[in-house]
């Protein structure tokens, strides 16, 4: 039963505002000729953090009470979503603890720290990233805040979607990148609100395809291994998301690793800005799909810009 | 005697119009913490071709006469100003004709020769690029589009500051780099003209320091050798550049390869935003110079992000 709809993402979309950036939409003439389509990029690599996911704790931290909030904020994460608890956290003015596996690159591990958050180190096994978040919770007495299961997190990941619909109403097709899954049924319960007649559509690297794999299979497949260089996407599915996908989504297209360069070189080199690979998925599958797109209206939500410059899958 | 005025500047404003993007001016919160002022981009890398130089080229091909712009245009160049008259070329329906070093990247020529021009290669030496166009000048009877050293250029290349001081009418200081001084030059009668009391400051790597010789001891000094990665700014200033630059600039500030990599770095981890070396220069100077720019407010010109991605200085 899904506890998601349109007034949940307004309500979220208002109480984020002033925590978050109202990003640019971004369209270029260069890659539409390129697309054959006209393609609208909603820019939340330029988002607080670097990514979308500044919206989503952001809303759920602010859907606390205040005895809750008082207690502070924890999860587990190696990516995105640590940096944006914690800084989401810190302009609010309570802890944030969070989990981080003892292999995430020092940089990542040093923003987090960066915003007054205490980072934990652990081994990176899941089983073992749980067991230190159970032991941090226990001591603290802080709300987990979920990366993507959790319907404040999927409500603030869908106010993207209505600031690009907002901006750009006639979308015939909305994009995302799919990995947990908070983006992509955040954006679906939005857009398929305002606009029944749009096309929900999930890229995927086919490296890490279990939502592709559920999206057919009607039940939650897992991904046993992974191989891909878009990182943010190697999560399975969350329950909540894979209910609301099944509903609202209309396909899921899988992109190779070499697919996802071209498409976020592509990106880097005629809009001079900067994806990262996670990033360029949808843009890839728009590129794969060349005559099923032909011609028509496209909003891609563009998820984030963090990247290694000292290590670019460039050559 | 200068015969580039603020109505040149306008006039260039009006008549470039259809052919260039009127780009945004960006403003980030983390780099105004780390530089300590505030600093506005106008981001002319998102500009066609990816640089301000189709500026100052559409503004002198547009101020040819019917018949002058029949015969078509000619320049030699290896880098944006190439593309950016070959492009407002392209546009306007006329024969483009540019001489380029056989040692420039197959990437540039193959994207001059995608505007429809027609690429003639020569050696790379001044001597012979000029003799290789002065031949197809009387080979076509093109009229020859300068880099730099010419009124209707530095008019067009004025408008960028224009659009920037419109935006932001408040600047204390407005900063770009320096290389042949095109736009150097065009910056400061707009900015003067408009604010006698703004500073006008140009960012030069010391690799290729004439126009900072040039500006101390009041005439023409040349680079006899130059040692940068900021490739756009080897030239020497030219004589039109040179007089405007001593009449109005107030500083040129050096910087290292070493401060260029770091600003460069800094505008790509936190707006980002795709920018080339030669472009990173003045934050480069602003960082070096915090006491002087402290809690000031500070425009500057981001002239272009054309880069190898596959030739990154970072490590």
């Amino acid at each position: 039963m899904i506890k998601v709809s349109l007034p949940d993402i307004q309500a979220a979309a208002q109480r984020i505002a002033p925590l978050i950036h109202h990003t640019p939409v971004l369209h270029s003439e260069s890659i539409d000729a390129i697309a054959g389509c006209t393609v609208y990029f909603k820019c939340e690599n330029f988002q607080k953090i670097g990514a979308f996911k500044m919206r989503g704790a952001s809303n759920a931290i602010l859907s606390l009470s205040a005895e809750e909030r008082a207690q502070g904020v924890a999860t587990h994460s190696s990516g995105n979503h640590a940096q944006a608890v914690a800084r989401a956290a810190k302009v609010l003015g309570i802890p944030a603890y969070i989990v981080m596996p003892e292999t995430a690159p020092k940089v990542k591990i040093e923003a987090v720290k960066g915003y007054g958050a205490e980072v934990i180190l652990c081994p990176p096994k899941l089983k073992d990233r749980e067991a230190y978040l159970a032991e941090v919770v226990s001591r603290t007495g802080a709300q987990v805040i979920h990366p993507y299961d959790d319907e404040r997190i999927i409500a603030g990941q869908g106010t993207a979607a209505l600031e690009l619909l907002e901006e750009q109403p006639d979308l015939q097709i909305i994009l995302t990148p799919v990995g947990g899954g908070g983006l992509l049924s955040g954006t679906a319960i939005a857009a398929k609100s305002l606009k029944p007649g749009i096309q929900v559509i999930a890229g995927e690297p086919l490296g890490a395809d279990d939502a592709y794999r559920s999206f057919h299979s009607g039940k939650k497949e897992i991904n046993t291994s992974t191989n891909t260089l878009a990182d943010g996407l190697l999560t399975n599915l969350g329950d909540r998301n894979l209910e609301i996908i099944l509903q609202y989504v209309d396909d899921i297209i899988r992109v190779s690793d070499e697919e996802i360069v071209q498409a976020m070189r592509l990106i880097w080199e005629r809009m001079k800005i900067i994806i990262e690979p996670s990033c360029a998925v949808p843009f890839a599958a728009v590129l794969q799909q060349k005559e099923r797109v032909a011609g028509k209206k496209i909003g891609i939500i563009l998820s984030g810009g963090n990247v290694d410059l000292a290590k670019l899958p460039f050559r």
